[in-house]
């Protein structure tokens, strides 16, 4: 008797994906939901990781492809960017007359989505709002709060936060990170079944997994665009210097993305790495799977504070990118130094595993997500609560 | 010895232009700041009254124009026009370089100049932040505060909306506004001195203006977009009840334009309207004098909440537009009803003159606002505060 | 055994729409072609003449709406509405999937079309190539003419034309120009029996048709923006000083719009017209129906040109707009200038109706180009013929 | 006495910068005429080999830059790139105010500066018009020349091709190819005095080039997207076929560069290449002096139609791109097929350097067009001349 309701979500880069997976899953699988997936930005884009590939590869229908990337790498590209993701979108939306449009987390061109949702009078839902890390995505994810009518946060602090920014308590909902979703249910005591480098390619040496091996992920940070490849030259030699069997993985996009890739490629020409190889993508089941038997995690990615605190993976954390995000017990920060990485990575080599921790939810985000998209009352008026 | 600084000011309608007026005069007469000028959107319109025209007799230089209004007075056109301001305003501040970016109060397009601004890492301040109106300005206004890293607002309850949004207290200035230096300058005593008919020419009777007159300015509200006609008509059914001298204003651009000129066009075909005269645009400051000397303003125009509560002018405030704004003491809050417009107006007629107030400031916003360009350290980067 | 093709018509303009309705027509009805029809630029707006109402009326389905009209009326907006045709139709081609596009004549906004589809291997017709006219316009015709795969030309002189620019003789086709369908099927003898103004409305005196009538219909000219004022001006005083019956229609839009429509605007407020009346738009059968029973038309249309020379309506042509198009033999050539305006209505006065002509068709356009678009092969790859 | 004019050049892509780079030079140092150099699309990118650094290093002033290349390299990115170049190059027009604006040969995307200037009413020349390929670009580079008002063309038989076109005689120019200006200056005796490994980077093998050595350089033809991966793959079997010192040019973007780069990278993984070195790109000048004392070019570069025919290299020319363009003595054709192209490169080895040719020009091409530019009348405004 209840109508069905159009979902449109919009996946801008290969880590959204990865983040919400399991809500497309949960959305899709919803027999009073159709889910309206659009790909756009980077996600379509070979060089940052084709999360397109994946998504097909996943069994997603999509219902649109939106290219609007300028090419660039600079900070005026990126603006535009953004102003054409609106006019691409704005189409986009018109055709699939979505009952609410989705938009993911904090980076720069997801203001696209929200804008174009809430001029053409859509209600938004916004999923990972709250959060706190002192970069450009901060001006850009609670910006987005307050463009969106319906809040899936990740963590109680974000709930607080959100409500705070003047947003109605009954329109915030705590449902945890839907990346825990997925890190539940591949690393549920699976063992390493792939041989990464046969599945995945990638470059560099081939180093023995079986004796334990680092992870890297390093990504650069917006505001600091000069210093990119400053930054990535202390991981580069920490890496260098532990000489540990170690599994780096590439950069996705940013306006910094040239620093920091320039940065490894030029490291590579002038050292060698007998240690260290390097991935542009991986699925990301397999990715969770290797993260849980590894010594630690050493970067900037947000699954060192997310899901490597529900599976108990130590992480150094360089830099300020996760700056005030919530942490579990598994992190270790350190700065932009060489020598502080080293000495993190022998502490958490000599700890072991850490204690797990629930604070960015216990597992059901996408369903609990999907059950609220199709229970909500649709709106898309709001006023500010003070 | 310390360095000018380039302030680039956004306009993108001509009520916006009015409103700030006072802050460019006094970035332009400061010896430490130059002003950059941009004229945007429909402020370069005919059909929108050409505030263009204005600031150029107003003897401003304009840096750049911009435009960016896509036709169809459609939702899709506005978040498409958003877009386009986007491509724009980047390559301006791509040529211009400014060292501050301002943008002024919540049209919706104003948002292409926030993120253009944001999103190249330009210091954004805001002018107009903080207010409450429950219709969707407000998820603009909003937006556009978590993305400025300064706020000259115009109330102290603003200011406090503003902290509480997790603004950094210093960072918030409650100036006043800038349009009520203008009021303060221009109704000064002063007489109407000149015949508005000759002047600025309209369409309609010519009513007589010595023994009081009545001024309509009614915008149409852009979530209700179908309901635009009929608000629209209430009003010109209460006007035609009434039969006193009116000067009818005609109204800015919006979503709804059309079913709000449409309804006016149609009722004038219909109807004999012998004491109502139409214009479609006015200077400021002999706008603000006819104001000052009329039996009161109905509408919905902001300058009812502002100007008219520092100038003690009546005013019959229809519908939602102005919901939750501040307001002195000269607001009579009437729905969409030609009964309520007419018994309001017989009140106001009633009562003469309201008492001033200062709630909207006391008239030296402009040179305040210019000092704090002038003085606030240079920054982009910011963090919620809690 | 044959498959059906997508035929994707893109529309933008009225008299577009009113030239191709039977081609239109003709595709819709073929058992073996889908009619994908795209209505874009000032085809959709109010402003000029909404053709988006009669093509829905007339029972056509839309398949995608593109609003691209960058507000402004200056050159620079035209150059911009053209670059957002491209962005917009782009993805309604990706969207439709035609196999073949069909572009009309020559107006700024069709380089939009005649780009997307050949950048995007799509086989392109274009429908009155060959004719000269000597203004901006035959910058944009000639230029399509390279782009598009087939030619659909309107006349003898125009197949020669394009043959000359080298484009293979098998590929174009003179199928006489559709707009002469629809003079054929609709003027057959009819009777005017409707009252136009109560039927469209319009401003303006509502003059006598019985005892004889003009109609004058003047477009900008765009190279000439400066001089649209006084070019109309010209034609006002001409129709001042006849005093007859006369049916003005509104320009559609054009870089000079605002000089032509301000002068008509400017010279109604100051002087009486008491025998014309102004349309703002028309269905163009109830044109040609006027038309053929009018003392004769004068402006600058090309109907003028076209479907007059087949009803042998007499035709004052003024200035240069269609200064090279082959002629049938009515049609009298004079320039901007009020005294050779009059000197030529006086003698088609005393003339009466002219011979009529087939120089651009016999009447079968529509289903001729249908069965072509079916029957061509598929080809989106050609050389220069020299 | 007569006043300065100022002259736009738009350089779009690396091959185009070294073609007209003589005429750059002499635009600078007329003394009548202002250079405004623009510098656009994948000339700006690190990706097609910042031909913008080149500029720099060059000494020439950039009045600005356009990023309009829109990621996909697909069909539908290329149409969205051309339309963002008409979006950005009409506010550059708008803001240098060119007398004159120069678009050089036939790239997809200099369509947008050709659409710019045209429709903005600024005088358009063309360089490089009237010659004949057989591909895309025929359809972009026949369209160009009429949107142009002059054109300067390359070959007596490009001349004649433009006339017949319909362009006037005298608007039409045949100053050889500017690009064997610089062949002229560089190659005069000149030795290889400089060690292209070190200078340039690149990858792969340092064959020893002192006993002569072959060029590669090898394009992906539009229209047949598909198809680029097994076209240079018999290039690829062919060169090692060869196992001789090979200096191996990366191809600039295209619609195509996916397949035909994968394809060399997925080679370089499977096989040995112990006598080819890759280069990303290379200053022109240098590049000459190679190409000078090479044994022959290989691909299907214009280079080799044009400078080898005036510096006598024989040129092994691979498929369709340059199918129909004029030819000195030092051609030879061969379709996509390694064993073809094997022979024809002994055929080349056994009889050494071929006889000149001054199809292409003298190597005065850059002053004639500047002297051009300075006494050509100036007009925006042309019809077809039958």
């Amino acid at each position: 008797m209840t109508e069905s309701r159009n979902i449109c979500v919009v996946i801008t880069a290969r880590p959204s994906y990865s983040r919400v997976k399991t809500v497309l899953e949960a959305i899709r699988d919803h027999s009073q939901l159709q889910l309206q997936l659009v790909v756009a930005a980077s996600a379509l884009l070979d060089r940052y990781g084709s999360a397109v590939n994946y998504i097909e590869k996943d069994g997603f229908d999509i219902a649109a492809k939106v290219f609007n990337v300028l090419e660039g790498e600079n900070l005026t590209a990126a603006a535009k960017t953004t102003g054409i993701g609106i006019l691409e979108l704005s189409t986009v939306f018109d055709n699939l007359k979505p009952d609410i449009v989705v938009t993911v987390a904090d980076r720069f061109e997801t203001m696209a989505t929200a804008i174009s949702a809430a001029y053409m009078n859509i209600p938004l839902a916004h999923i990972q709002g709250g959060e706190v890390t002192g970069n450009i995505d901060e001006k850009v994810r609670h910006s987005i709060t307050k463009l969106a009518d319906y809040h899936f946060v990740a963590s109680e602090n974000a709930r607080s936060r959100v409500i705070a920014l003047g947003e109605e308590p009954d329109s915030v909902f705590n449902t945890g990170c839907p990346s825990i979703d997925l890190a539940k249910r591949v690393t549920n005591g699976n063992a390493i079944e792939f041989d990464p480098y046969e599945k995945y390619g990638g470059v560099g040496a081939k180093p023995d997994l079986s004796q334990g091996y680092l992870v890297v992920m390093q990504h650069p940070v917006t505001t600091e665009y000069r210093h990119s490849r400053l930054h990535i030259e202390e991981t580069l030699e920490a890496i260098k210097m532990l000489d540990m069997p170690t599994l780096w993985f590439w950069p996705n996009v940013d306006a910094g993305a040239d620093g920091t890739s320039a940065g490894i490629r030029a490291f590579r020409e002038k050292h060698l790495m007998p240690n260290v190889h390097f991935f542009k993508n991986m699925e990301s089941d397999d990715f969770l799977i290797l993260l849980d038997h590894a010594i630690g995690l050493i970067g900037n990615s947000s699954v060192g504070i997310r899901e490597c605190a529900f599976m108990g993976v130590p992480v150094i954390n360089i830099g300020s990118r996760q700056n005030k995000r919530d942490r579990g017990h598994n992190v270790i920060d350190v700065d932009y130094s060489r020598e502080a990485i080293v000495k993190a990575v022998q502490t958490v080599f000599s700890q072991g595993k850490s204690p797990v921790s629930d604070v960015y939810g216990g597992g059901n985000a996408g369903s609990d997500i999907a059950d609220l998209l199709k229970k909500l009352p649709l709106k898309f008026h709001k006023t500010i609560t003070y």
